[in-house]
């Protein structure tokens, strides 16, 4: 007999994008699909050295169970960025250590949302929180965003007639769409959170890879204990080491420590030590300068790329930071009938359907300019304006 | 105004065990309470080199993002383990790499369990199956251990009048209890699973820490596809490294990788790829012997001072592996108000009430032996004995 398993993972599936990553396993086809930092980035060396420090100092504590917190010295040197980078002043005791920031949507679902509670989205949103919200089987509102951040009115009007208990958002350089909240909208949307008991979710994990522009303010600067953070050592120093971190108040803190006992104890104290020890002997600052150098010129690569190939009608954001950028096509030409097309000429992105709820035949793609060589983004960008092309000519001739 | 949180968070609070170790912070206390393996038998060295291999080989790599299921070699190496000490065939892709087991139960609650499903535990049972299953919501029954194993008659009349989806069980020497499953009650308690649906999870923390008497078969020898493995390398490797695997059928598995995608994208890769080149490197079975040997000093020690100190009316499991022994105070004496006088002598274990769903002033308590060494557990139990004697006389008088 087939076993019963819970409703809840009934409308889960495995995510689109895993499928997707199989057609670029293929040598041949330059992939825009994934969302890898580059690893050339990567601080093998300096880590190398952390670990050798770790382990001949204090081997058989850093092996040992640890607290379901996470490392307190890796929890202060947080708190003092936050402070350096943001002006925010946050108690280390306010920080958990995540298995990467994803847990910390995992842990956030489980401690605010019951069956059919409202929650707000961006639209496009962020495929791994939806994925790991929708385990708890929220109702989702999708609130549009512009070239300048959230749509307000569509915000308040959402707020309004749902009350929802979170709104989940990725104000620095969104993935999947790499838009930025300017000032203006950040400081017009949290005075309307203000008038709402609606926890912001502000996930992070770019913010500090700009590389144009100014850095903006937290939305915890307006919204104080009404904004939880999650931050990830993934993109500036390595993903592989699963190190990331939610930011809440004490009486959610409490909530979210007992739920990350239950889900795992603690986060791999290996790493955390590790981590903390490359922290202390290496500048991050300039570390996260040669990333910032890196994916400028990988960036100022593909927007140049796509205008020069690909047609007038296709509009794309231009990123100010960040890792994606986000490309829409004529109203009614579905990207996933496109991918098709592309892969065969050897070429992959994300298409649009994944980062909404419940919208089919989207016309939009993500396009990742990280873990590409500028070369392969100029022919990569080549080849897929010659698919739109056709693509589009056969939709007008056919 | 206080947040909103979700119901499953309403009664589950704060590990008690948690609370617990506090007391044990001063050093003067000899701690039988925590469940640490000892950090003497961590192979540091052996695990700064397989570091120091892993960076400089394939650094790059080892540092990036990395697949759900976990890697490869890893799973194998686990396959080709679980073939050589048990019999079992089992296809690398029927293991999943979750953060610990304690993760693989958190994701087994997750796929299977809707509010209120039946779900059968041992009584007393393992309290972070507890946790993570509770934030589930299941109804609990607890079906009580004997000296041999899970009560067979207990065991039918749960199955036969709930059907439960899942029975949880730890067979080799069982947290809290010591208790093993002789061969007898294993065949009969899966002749009676195999009546019923109910997946059984087999939790095998301590199974290779035996240090007397022989193997005993895995479950899934008599159950098939109906049993689904939770093993660790934390007990016979290194706890901080946080590596686990949830091993099940192709269908639950499918599941099981979306949940896990959806929780934390994958686990930690850095240390997958250091533990698998550890025991691609090194000789685990001539480790676990060490640990083995270590061990079964602590356990023999603390087993002759019961027998030497404590008073007879109170009995105790004599566990042939793993790390803890259980101790039954007669009939009506709370060991949480003993817990408390204890602790005034510095002398710590865990009362008994968190391994049970739902009781409390319970007569019973978790003695940790591998985390002190034989001078230690000898004082120990000696203060621990005067504090019992002292505490019973008392109540007669009183």
């Amino acid at each position: 007999m087939s076993p019963a398993f819970a409703d809840r993972m009934t409308n889960i599936h495995k995510s689109f994008i895993r499928e997707i990553l199989k057609v670029t396993v293929n040598p041949e086809v330059i992939s825009f699909a994934g969302g890898l930092p580059n690893p050339g980035s990567f601080p093998v060396e300096e880590l190398q050295e952390a670990t050798r420090k770790v382990l001949e100092s204090d081997g058989s504590n850093a092996l040992q169970y640890s607290t379901t917190e996470g490392y307190l010295p890796l929890r202060e040197y947080i708190a003092a960025r936050y402070l350096k980078r943001k002006g925010l002043s946050i108690n280390p005791d306010d920080i958990l250590i995540t298995t990467g920031s994803q847990q910390g949507l995992d842990l956030l679902g489980k401690v605010f949302i019951n069956q059919d509670d409202d929650i707000v989205i961006e639209r496009p949103g962020y495929l791994g929180a939806i994925q790991a919200l929708a385990v708890f089987e929220p109702r989702f509102h999708a609130v549009q965003l512009l070239d300048d951040g959230i749509d307000l009115d569509r915000l308040a009007k959402t707020l309004k007639e749902s009350n929802p208990k979170l709104f989940y958002a990725v104000p620095n350089f969104q993935n999947p769409s790499g838009i930025t909240y300017d000032s203006a909208n950040r400081e017009t949307a949290a005075g309307i959170l203000r008038n709402h008991d609606t926890i912001f979710i502000e996930d992070d994990p770019y913010g500090e890879l700009r590389f144009m522009g100014h850095d903006m303010p937290s939305m915890k600067t307006y919204l104080g204990d009404n904004a939880v953070l999650l931050g990830s050592f993934s993109k500036i120093v390595a993903p592989g080491m699963r190190l990331g971190w939610v930011c809440a108040k004490p009486e959610i803190m409490d909530k979210l420590i007992v739920a990350k006992q239950a889900a795992d104890l603690h986060t791999n104290y290996f790493s955390q030590r590790v981590v903390h020890q490359y922290l202390v002997d290496n500048d991050l600052d300039s570390h996260i300068q040669k990333i910032r150098a890196l994916y400028k010129g990988q960036r100022d690569c593909m927007v140049a790329a796509i205008e020069r190939y690909f047609p007038e009608e296709i509009t794309s954001t231009k990123p100010e930071g960040g890792m994606f950028l986000w490309a829409t096509l004529p109203e009614g030409v579905s990207s996933l009938e496109l991918f098709d097309l592309a892969a065969r000429e050897n070429v992959a992105f994300v298409p649009g359907d994944p980062f909404y709820v419940n919208e089919k035949g989207t016309n939009t793609m993500r396009l990742n300019y990280t873990n590409s060589n500028e070369t392969a983004i100029e022919e990569g960008i080549r080849r897929l304006a010659n698919v739109i092309k056709r693509f589009m000519a056969g939709r007008r001739n056919g």
